[in-house]
């Protein structure tokens, strides 16, 4: 660990609320606090996975006796930028059965005659539960703009309505770990290449990705907007250099430790008489 | 790896349909099948994990281009037999974006409006994806019939509800693997003692268990009478001696390992050019 690292990922990842973003000045080959080289970052992400886990149980269990408090991490970047692949590594180190991991497509018919936030109030975590969401309502702001799926002023009115609804969850317990995974283009030319030459990576490939790509200015220009007007103390975004696979999964692996490290959930005492319990219990056996 | 081995675990375990069951002749403590103690089993369910992983990608694959195909797996057994370690060390070996798992807990008063299957059919898996029931509808004829939560004609007719409903899961490409978590008395007794003296175990105390425990031979009996009435060739029930967690989960890794195995799924072909997308990818790279 660098010694950046003790200042906390989460200080050195996070996109200044309020400021512009211009995402060309990022380098999508960085690693910063990284433990020294590939190796040992693989190493120190198997032992946070440990700890994820334990953190992750008492969250569980405070979440059993009342506390409402959840994470919920959001997913975002363009193609191939790694967000299935964050899901598997990262994600997998938690107990599956206290995650809700939903992965947001093109909204259905019956789901377009709603708000846009309607489908993902629908799938917010529970208390106690780890949420992920594998692209987000942000994609309402991106592809929308990008696509003109809707008329300019509906699209500037999103920003402010996620911003509510952002605030109205971390009012309810929710710790909000939004990270966008940045990618060169250049890379992005070579995973979806790899998709097309590998016949186990190739039903993976959408022809269509090559039409989307051909859109990239205009998608990091609406994600532009999108970190500058959507980024709040309690809702900040974090921008994952993310062209390294290992460095992507030990950054999103030590941001939900620090997170998880600061929500400090603790196991419940349990409000039964544990010696009354335990005389019971030990009549009949 | 035993002789017996060579058979598969599906035959070993697998209770013989239409054959009456007596759970006390069954040794909770068996290892049937296991790998030369606890560390080689250990090991072998490492090594079975990637396997698994493996299995269930080109599962999903399969379900992106039409496969129906899906497992789902069936956890049932007394409290603290070992259904929510067996999620967190065996599902947890999954890609947790392709599973779905469900809790069945006491039906809420909507619905319990509904036919005992209306829940239990909203938490199927969809296509490509391995299903997980964490207790299930099974519960309908255990806890149902044990606290006379229905009348003995209405949980008559269920076992026969139950076969039609699995009969037509497994005509729509549902691969059935129903578990049944065996532990004896005594280890019950441990384990809910263990959960009362240790603090980071406290939370999944429940002192209704106890009353539950109380009603161990009514348990049995029920459970015997789900094995019997509800065993068919396409949705065998699986008798997993369980008192061993490291056998309980190499068991269940091995069961699942087998059914993956004998669906073997493909990689979709996919449905475009290949070599017109590599030209199109490359002239804008």
């Amino acid at each position: 660990m660098s010694k950046q690292g003790a200042k906390g990922l989460r200080e050195v990842l996070r996109l200044p609320p309020g400021e512009g973003v211009d995402l060309a000045s990022y380098d999508t080959r960085a690693t910063p606090c990284a433990p020294n080289g590939k190796d040992a970052a693989l190493a120190d992400s198997a032992r946070m996975g440990k700890r994820l886990g334990r953190l992750q149980e008492r969250l569980w269990a405070a979440g059993t006796a009342g506390d409402r408090r959840r994470v919920l991490l959001v997913l975002q970047g363009m193609d191939t930028s790694g967000k299935g692949g964050t899901v598997k590594h990262v994600v997998g180190q938690f107990n599956p059965s206290g995650c809700r991991i939903k992965a947001f497509e093109a909204p259905t018919e019956e789901e377009r005659e709603h708000d846009f936030l309607y489908r993902v109030r629908r799938a917010l975590p529970e208390p106690g539960e780890i949420g992920i969401f594998d692209r987000s309502h942000y994609e309402d702001v991106l592809i929308a703009r990008v696509r003109h799926l809707a008329v300019p002023a509906e699209i500037g009115s999103r920003y402010g309505r996620i911003n509510d609804f952002e605030r109205s969850l971390a009012e309810d317990g929710v710790t909000l770990v939004k990270c966008f995974l940045h990618i060169s283009y250049d890379e992005q030319g070579r995973r979806l290449l790899r998709r097309l030459d590998r016949p186990g990576k190739r039903w993976k490939f959408n022809p269509g990705d090559i039409d989307e790509r051909a859109l990239w200015p205009a998608y990091q220009e609406a994600y532009e907007a999108a970190l500058e007007h959507c980024a709040a103390p309690h809702a900040p975004w974090y921008l994952i250099p993310a062209d390294r696979k290992w460095y992507r999964n030990w950054a999103v692996s030590r941001l939900l430790l620090e997170h998880l490290k600061a929500l400090d959930p603790r196991y419940p005492k349990g409000d039964f008489d544990v010696a009354e319990c335990r005389e019971r219990l030990l009549k009949r056996t």
